[in-house]
């Protein structure tokens, strides 16, 4: 999955993740009407609104882009009906070709990691029939817990040719509380990254592991050290647009080879109809906004690392 | 809650929560051929196994305990229909009157730990009307990514008079991994117990906080440093029997009142019928065995209380 992860980047020349976090206030009027029309104002509503809405952003950018990642949190927050909408879009992504990155940041441990991995990545034995749960090509993983939490994960990454991107410097304010704690004279993020770098090791694809990295835009001069702490790791990197991360800061995450790393953008694509850039889009064209918001982040991404 | 939580533990005399981890293997062949006859080898059919045997064990326990904690990822294996079985529990354990512990160990930062945290333990507003997603009475948490991944959890908490118990030092043998790196002459798990203990300060039960802290039964020593810097913090203990960890080891997470801790156990109790000791019971009679594991558990306890 790693390598087909990269084609795509290459074919596509967009190093770019879009970030599938639905909120209610992105979601444009007529489709807040029609699903609640249908539904009510109910659960199913919500998670109908979220699906369509969805649904037309992954219509007008599926050829833009190699990946989308949609934040589970979202949907599980409408209970049920909003895991039944999470289950849809990632089916749908798939159908259209894109790399789903499931935003699960789950991790535990022993059997428990075992059946985050099994439902999320791996198929699940019922009886001597295999079902897939909810089936993404990679998910994010907390490293919190050591190797006993992700071990299980890497096990069904290697049987299924599936993905991980673990947590070492998160994209918040916050994240030096504990992430930054110098241990030994390095922060903790960095003696984490070295473990991906060897969790990663006996998980190659081609050029790269697929056990990769989480470390946000926000962070440039972290992301610089970390890119060396582990060469071979592609990184996901949150926070851009929205959180403050811009085209420049992004250079020192990717390697020579132009490759290693993949941007996230969430609500600066999926709600770029709300921004003054793009408002003459309309609501009724929220996609098409959000396609011309892709574009512009691909070029803002390519000066980026031409002029570097 | 935490009020709840303590008044249910004096009224029980067991400080136990009984962890509801479905794995196929531990439930009882009439329950799965029952679920398989009605459902096929499907995921509703799992899902359906999973749940009966559930049911069967809190009719037995509800009356022994006060708590509950299903683990959230061995439902979420088994996809949309795991996520129904799951929710079920839920529903049927707070009929029961027990207190729901969601064993969930989510965590991400902003908007994310607030959708997490209005799905398992507030409501969703859609288009006016409020809504539960999966409605726990308390959720385990990560705290990986630092107070921005905590505060919306607390902050839904306050509103909804609910808890939390955070990722201090974690139950299994790679848990030092990370866990326990020295910062300025502290473990890094001393330095979040003393971030979950003013986390807490703000949050104040009648007697401790309803942010409590998940502090594992296998790290006695650790347990005793950790009940210092957290005397008002409540410590949810995993990792008795299955795991290892005995009654006397446990008596140093209970501050001198008795309280302060409670212990669970999984598969020691649910899957009990299963071990030499209460073979006898049978597999008609599994709930039995749970029953009367309970019973071991809670004696066992006491015992160690009262010899400390």
């Amino acid at each position: 999955m790693i390598n087909q992860l990269v084609s795509k980047i290459q074919k596509t020349g967009a190093p770019i993740v879009v970030g599938l976090d639905p909120m209610m206030k992105f979601v444009p009027e007529h489709i807040q009407q029609a699903a609640q029309k249908e539904f009510g104002a109910t659960l199913e509503g919500a998670a109908e609104a979220f699906w369509q809405y969805n649904k037309g952003i992954i219509d007008a950018i599926y050829d833009l882009v190699p990946a989308v990642k949609p934040q589970v949190a979202m949907y599980e927050q409408l209970g049920i009906p909003g895991m039944i909408a999470f289950k849809k879009t990632v089916d749908y992504c798939k159908e259209k070709g894109l790399v789903v990155i499931g935003d699960i940041k789950r991790g535990d441990i022993g059997s428990t990691s075992e059946a985050y991995a099994v439902g999320h990545l791996g198929k699940v034995d019922v009886w001597g029939k295999s079902y897939y749960g909810f089936d993404e090509d990679f998910v994010t993983v907390n490293p919190y817990l050591g190797s006993d939490g992700v071990n299980p994960f890497i096990k069904v990454c290697q049987e299924e040719k599936k993905g991980l991107f673990i947590l070492v410097k998160t994209s918040n304010p916050s994240s030096g509380e504990f992430q930054d704690r110098l241990i030994d004279g390095k922060p903790l993020y960095e003696h984490v990254g070295e473990q991906v770098a060897k969790w990663g090791e006996q998980c190659m694809g081609d050029n790269y592991s697929y056990i990769g990295a989480v470390v946000g835009a926000t962070y440039p001069e972290q992301g610089k050290i970390l890119r060396k702490v582990m060469p071979k790791t592609f990184i996901l990197v949150p926070g851009y647009g929205a959180q403050g991360g811009k085209g420049a800061d992004l250079v020192h995450f990717f390697n020579e080879d132009g490759l290693g790393a993949i941007i996230n953008s969430s609500r600066g694509i999926i709600a770029a109809y709300q921004q003054e850039k793009y408002a003459s889009f309309g609501a009724a064209n929220y996609a098409d906004a959000s396609r011309a918001a892709v574009l512009d982040m691909k070029e803002d991404i390519a000066q980026a690392l031409a002029s570097r």
